[in-house]
Formats: structure tokens, C-alpha cells, sequence
């Protein structure tokens, strides 16, 4: 499966990024000046890929390149290099839908697995924004604004099946970045397996207790499922607050390479899990409680504005449609009773999406905590049992909304059960009971 | 979207299949013998490609070619000929799992669009066995065994996904023939169109109330969406009577042209249809009403028997399965509670099918009667008020089935509605009530 570059492909440095550049006039112009001119700095802060920043006198760039193997560990984690060509497709395919919510792609080599975008600047990382207690008036709107374009205009219901089917064929050869989503967000954190890193000893009984969960497991099997043969939109497949870039009145999706034709619910649940997680880890941040009181009830907030910004967006493109599509072809609708059915269909569709989302947000929570992939917000909790409690918090919350999808069936009743699982017991999970 | 065939393609007729397979020694060494000896039949019966049977002193064989049309059409009706290609990559997926339940496949020529197979005879198409009141005992087991294997072992319960994504980057392709089934099947019947064959004037109401039914059409675009986008296995597509052929102690699935990734529950949908259809056209057919009561309650148990052998099979395959697979890894079902667990998912799994084959089964019904393409089991019935009777039944129990998902849970329910509708009114769609 992993691809061996071809003869002219060679990674580049800060400086081999600013020669790139040099080396194409198109590009070279947007930066203005001579490369003598030009800074660069190397900010690759993610795991798998190289990203690069130069400046010119005009103007900035950023490069980016994929690597035979995942950039933090080295050469002895082989991963296949075609992730950029698939994050160029997402970038390409959502481009005429998204506006100036994601980077302006200016190039892309596929001999070099090269992607010369827009430099974002002054933009930070949403997570980093949280983090720091910064409330970003514009993200939550964005993305939902973001995820509900790109769920639509990729599904059934705007286009012909024969462009969706294309994406099918494109987007399923995406394999290697399939199998890490599949392994570490719905295989690992179920089982032992050396990839995981529990709180220990603190979470240790919640470990074994999610391991032993049959009825979860058999949950977590219906929505792996789902992943894997729902196949409702071209989804970016890691739209968490890491993958998403802002300033005040900006706010830029970037990082497509896990995307795949497949639930809609994936990117939203995805995107809620890391609101909700903010919200639990909050509790054991520093800061006045006070402070820590009202940044939660603003992320509580966010949630619901998150989804209810992406449920009346998707809905009003779907009512303003006019293009051909084959999920509802305007042929079968034209009297008024016509057009009621299809709006009570259209709200069952919705809420459809919601009950997945709620699944999918429950299984990415339990991956963040129990698996591979840490998040900031915890592991900035110096004081170990309180980081436990509050990933206990969010592990009681995941399992109890993937074992009782029937009573989420609104945002409300999902952030309202935030709180009841507040004082969940890092040491005993059948203590915090609420499943 | 049409291909052009290639520079070297010819059209064959009896004489060039003949002179095809002496050109091929391996090919030849099956019929035996010198080609002078071989006799050459022209049997295509279906619409779209050509069908030769070649015999030796040895044995026989079948020859059958796709052309850029449809061959009963002619050249003014292209058809992207590429079909043969899908019908081949069908065959050859699934040919490791059907064992004797499909034809042997010898030989594929991707420039002259020819499949080379085992001939079937003394087989006859299993429709033409009906029609001719003759019961074939293995038959309905045999396609329910055939649905089960192709259904299990081409999901995400028996491969891993790289597999599944493998084959839907391959089935995406088959894009002419899924806009047969997306316009013929699910869009055609609900709205006015040159290319329906309503029985006309008897069923004009029929037909109307269809169109006008609001309800029903959201309820149809819920399924054509899953047609679309629920990729659980590799389908025939088109699994009915008119594909399987059969001898008293033989049943072989032919045809599998329209194949793609999508939801278990159209293949056995379809099917089951034709059972449905068989089963009211019965009412008018000739022969005394003592014996059509028989062949019918006949018809009604096979129903019944279908879908237990499938269900049973494909639950059974998928206990014993202890290949690899990532809709529910092994590693996550070990204990006694877990496989506790497992067998309800699996029930669970089963009921959805069942729950999607009893809706694409009234989809199919409503299709072969209002739709483009008839069946020989309604058009053979010469008096015109009582064929429209006996298909006025099946409108009025495909659209119930379609309206009340809630009502058929399983399939005793299902068959114990067909008399409900026997006496449906040809000329009063809404007397017919029953929704
Ligand atoms: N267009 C851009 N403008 C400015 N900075 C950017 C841009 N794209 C990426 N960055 C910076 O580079 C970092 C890494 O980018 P990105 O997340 O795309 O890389 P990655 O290696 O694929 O990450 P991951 O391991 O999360 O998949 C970002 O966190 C951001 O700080
Ligand atoms: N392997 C075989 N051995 C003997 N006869 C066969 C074989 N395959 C097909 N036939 C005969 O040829 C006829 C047409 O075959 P088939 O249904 O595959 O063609 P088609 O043109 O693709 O049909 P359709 O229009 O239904 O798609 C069958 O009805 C059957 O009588």
C-alpha cells in the first residue's frame, strides 16, 4: 500500500520550499521581490506533513508536502504519500461551494506532492484559540456554514448521481488515511492494543470497562458500519478544531487528506466531540471558576449554535435548489402537497443526520481519551486526577449517548446533558451509572 | 458517456461466434471435435446484448457480446457497451463465493465485449417456468443461498474495507445502466413520461393517483437515496425471474450487467417483486381456478421460504465467518455477553435488510407495471379489464407496503397482505383504500 515516490520527487526544507517557489513564476509573482527578498519559516506543527511559510514584499505563500512516512516519527512509520493528492481532490471538489472559508488552492504538483496555497495570516489554530480562553465570534457559524455546503452540494440531492459516483471512484482509493480512522477511532480504544494511552492508573477501570461493554461495542459496530457504507457526501474525515484556522472575522477549514464519500454526521459529530471535550477539560483549567463558568456555558452555546446554523443552512440550500439532482428530482415535486412531503422528508433527513452525529461525536470523544491521538485540551491538565475526572466526565457522556441514541434526538437535551455527567467518577464507571 | 468501441471491435453474428471460438484452441477444446461439426444458435431473448450457443461433439458453449446499442433497438438507442465489462467484473467477484450457482465463466475479450461461459441446458428461464405453471423445487433456495453468499461476503462484514472501497471504485463505472435503474425504476412511473406503458384507458387512474401521491414519492426518494448511497454489498441489480435459469436440480444466476455497490435489500426486493407479480397476474391466467389457487398459494410459500433461507443463510455465514473484516472486528467480540451482543446486532442487521427488500420490492412492482418494461406474466393475460385487475392488485399492495414500512416486520405479514388487495379496483385507486 505505500507508495514509493517516483525518481524526481525530493523533500523540501525551508529553503528547497522558498527555491520552489522561485522556480515558478506564477508563484514566485505573488510574493513580488527577488527570493533574496523572501523569508520562510517552517511551521509544520501538525503530525504527518511538512508546511512551510514565505513572505515576500508582496505577499505570503504557504507550501505544504507530504512525506513517505508520518513527519513526526520518521522513515520508520511508513504512510503513503498519495494523502496529498487526496487532500488536493477535497480541496478541489468543495472549492466551488466553500468561498473564502477554505484557503485558495494555488497549485498543486503531483510529481512532488506539492500544495501551494494561500497563506493564512493572522490566523491561529481554533484549538489554540480555546485553549487560551479566546472566544472566536464567527468559528462555530463558519464551519457549521462550511460542513452544511459541503455536505449538501457533494449528496444526492444536488447533484447527478453519475458526479457522485465519480467522487466514489476517487475518494474510495484513499486507503491508508481510511485505515488509520478506522483502526484508531474504531478499533482501538475498544480493545488493549499498545497504540492506545490511558490516563493510568486513573482511567485504567474506565478502559477496561469501555473493553468489556458489549452493548457499546455493538453500537460503536452499527456506526463503523455507517463509515463505512453510508456514502451520503464527501466528507474532509477530521474536521476537528485543529483543522480549523481564525481570527476574529476569518475563519478557514483546512487539512481535507482524511476525506471520503461517506455519513454526513461524520464531519459534524467530529467537529461537536471537540466542543464538548473543551467543555470537560475546562472544569480543571486554571483561571477563576468563575471565568471557567462562563467560557463553558459559551461553548454549550457554540454547540448548539454549531448545529442549528448547519441544520437551517442545509435545509434552506435544499429548499433553494434548482439544479438537477437524483435523490429528489424536482419532477416528483410540484403540488403544494408535494412540496409539504418533501419538506417533512427533508426535516426526517435532518434529523437523521443529527442522531448520527450525536453517534459519531460519542465515538471521537472515546478515541481522543482512550486512544492514540491525545488532545491538548487534557493534556495541558498538569494534576493528573484532574485531568482524569474531567476525561471521565466526557467518557460517561460518549457512552451514554451511544447507548441511548433515542433520548438525544434534539441539541438541547445533548448539551443539557453536559452537566449530568460532570461529576462522573474517574476511578469507577458503573458509579456515574446515567447509561 | 457512450464508448466507441475500439478500432478492432466487430459485431458478431452465429457464424462469428463460431469462427471466435476456433480462433481460441483453449475455447474450442470444450465444444471438440472440428468446427465444421459445430452447430451455432442465436438465443438472445433479453433486450440489450447478443447470445449464441455453439455445440460440439464435445459439449457447448455460450457466447455473448455487448454492442454500442440496444440490440432490439438498434442503432438508435446507443448503449455504452462498457456493460460487459461490469457483467464480467460482477461474475468474476462474486464467482468465488456462488460456487455451481452461476455459470462458469471462461473467457473475457475486453476489445470485442464477448464473455465466453458454460452453456446451460437443459435450463430454461426460471419466468418462462412459471408462466408455465411449472414449480421448480430448488429454485427459490437456490437464488436465496445465491443472495445470501454474494450479499455477506462482498461487505463490510466479511472483508476489510480496503477490499469494499476496492470494488466500489470499480461498480462506480457501471454509470449507463444505474441511469437506467435510477430513471426507469425510480423516477419514470411517478411522473408522466413517453417512455411508460400504462394499460390504458383501465389503469389511467391508477397511474395518475401515483403521480399525484405526495406521500408515496417521498417515500420513494427515501429509497432511491439508498439505492444511491447505501453501499452494504455487491448487487446483481437486476435479480429476477428473467436472470436465474433452472432445471428441476439446478438454479444459475445469469445477467449481472446492472451490478453495483449498494443496499442488500435490492437485490431480494427485486426478486421477491416478480413472486408478487407472478402471484397476482395468476388470478387471470388461464387453467382452472382449483389449480391457479394451488400455483398461488404456491407462489405465496416460496415468499416465504426466500426470504427464510436468506435470512437463516446470511445470518449463519456470518457466524461462522472467522476471516478478517472491519464491521465488527473479532477482537471486539470475545465474550459470552459480546457475542450475546453480536447476535442481536446481527437480528438487527437482518430486520433493516428485510425492512429495505420490502421496500424496493413495491418500487419494483409499481415499475414493471406503469414503467417502460413489462412483464410477459401481466401482458400474456389477453383480456385487457382483467390483466388490469390483476396488476391493479399489485399497485394497490406495492403502495401500502411503501406507505405503512411500520406494518410488515416480518415476512408472514408480508404475504398474509397479498389477498388484502386482490380485489383492488382497476378503476378506483383510492376504493382500494387499504394504505
Ligand atoms: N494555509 C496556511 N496558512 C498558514 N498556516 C498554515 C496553513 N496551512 C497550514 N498551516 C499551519 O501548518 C500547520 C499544519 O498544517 P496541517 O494541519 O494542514 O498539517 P498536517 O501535517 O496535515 O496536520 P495533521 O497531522 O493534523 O494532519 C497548521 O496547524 C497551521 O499552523
Ligand atoms: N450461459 C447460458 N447458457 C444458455 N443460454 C443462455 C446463457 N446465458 C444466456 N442465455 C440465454 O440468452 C438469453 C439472454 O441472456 P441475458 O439475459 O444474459 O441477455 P441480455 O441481453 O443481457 O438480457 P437483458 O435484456 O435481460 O439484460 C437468456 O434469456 C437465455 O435464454
Amino acid at each position: 500500500m505505500l507508495h514509493t515516490p517516483n525518481h524526481d520527487y525530493r523533500i523540501l526544507d525551508a529553503q528547497g520550499a522558498a527555491d520552489y517557489l522561485a522556480a515558478h513564476p506564477a508563484l514566485a509573482a505573488h510574493l513580488g521581490g527577488t527570493p533574496g527578498e523572501w523569508t520562510c519559516r517552517d511551521v509544520a506543527d501538525g503530525n504527518l506533513n511538512s508546511v512551510f511559510l514565505i513572505d515576500g514584499p508582496q505577499g505570503g505563500l504557504c507550501v505544504k508536502q507530504s512525506l513517505p512516512y508520518v513527519r513526526v516519527f520518521g522513515e520508520g512509520w511508513p504512510m503513503d504519500i498519495n494523502r496529498a493528492r487526496f487532500e488536493h481532490a477535497y480541496a478541489s471538489r468543495v472549492a466551488p461551494h466553500v468561498g473564502t472559508l477554505a484557503p485558495r488552492i494555488h497549485h498543486f504538483d503531483e510529481t512532488q506532492f506539492i500544495t501551494v496555497m494561500e497563506k493564512l495570516e493572522p490566523h491561529i489554530i481554533l484549538r489554540n484559540a480555546m485553549l487560551a480562553g479566546r472566544r472566536l465570534p464567527r468559528a462555530v457559524a463558519d464551519v457549521a456554514e462550511y460542513a452544511a455546503r459541503t455536505a449538501f452540494h457533494t449528496s444526492d440531492l444536488a447533484v447527478p448521481f453519475e458526479r457522485k459516483f465519480a467522487d466514489a471512484g476517487v475518494f474510495s482509493g484513499n486507503l491508508a488515511l481510511q485505515r488509520i480512522t478506522v483502526d484508531l477511532v474504531f478499533t482501538d480504544p475498544y480493545v488493549e492494543s499498545g497504540r492506545n494511552r490511558v490516563l493510568s492508573p486513573h482511567l485504567d477501570a474506565w478502559a477496561a470497562s469501555l473493553r468489556e461493554d458489549s452493548a457499546l461495542k455493538a453500537a460503536v459496530a452499527r456506526h463503523r458500519l455507517a463509515y463505512l457504507s453510508k456514502a451520503q457526501s464527501v466528507l474532509h474525515g477530521d474536521l476537528h478544531t485543529g483543522s480549523v484556522m481564525v481570527t476574529p472575522d476569518d475563519t478557514r477549514i483546512i487539512d481535507g487528506e482524511f476525506a471520503l464519500l461517506g455519513p454526513t454526521g461524520f464531519d459534524t459529530g467530529t467537529f461537536i466531540a471537540h466542543y464538548v471535550m473543551a467543555w470537560f477539560a475546562r472544569s480543571a483549567h486554571e483561571g477563576s471558576s468563575q471565568e471557567n463558568a462562563s467560557f463553558r456555558a459559551a461553548l454549550a452555546d457554540d454547540i448548539v449554535e454549531f448545529w442549528n446554523v448547519f441544520a437551517t443552512r442545509f435545509i434552506h440550500l435544499w429548499q433553494e435548489w434548482d439544479g438537477e439532482n437524483d435523490g429528489t428530482p424536482r419532477t416528483h415535486f410540484t403540488s403544494g402537497t408535494d412540496r409539504q412531503a418533501l419538506d417533512a422528508f427533508r426535516r426526517s433527513y435532518v434529523d437523521e443526520i443529527l442522531a448520527d452525529t450525536v453517534a459519531f461525536m460519542g465515538v471521537e470523544i472515546i478515541r481522543r481519551i482512550i486512544g492514540f491521538a491525545q488532545l491538548a485540551d487534557f493534556t495541558t491538565i498538569a494534576d493528573e486526577p484532574a485531568r482524569a475526572r474531567a476525561m471521565a466526565g466526557a467518557l460517561s457522556f460518549a457512552r451514554t449517548v451511544l447507548l441511548n441514541p433515542g433520548r438525544f434526538r434534539d441539541v438541547a437535551t445533548l448539551v443539557g446533558a453536559l452537566l449530568e455527567h460532570e461529576r462522573a467518577d474517574a476511578g469507577d464507571p458503573q458509579a456515574t451509572g446515567n447509561v
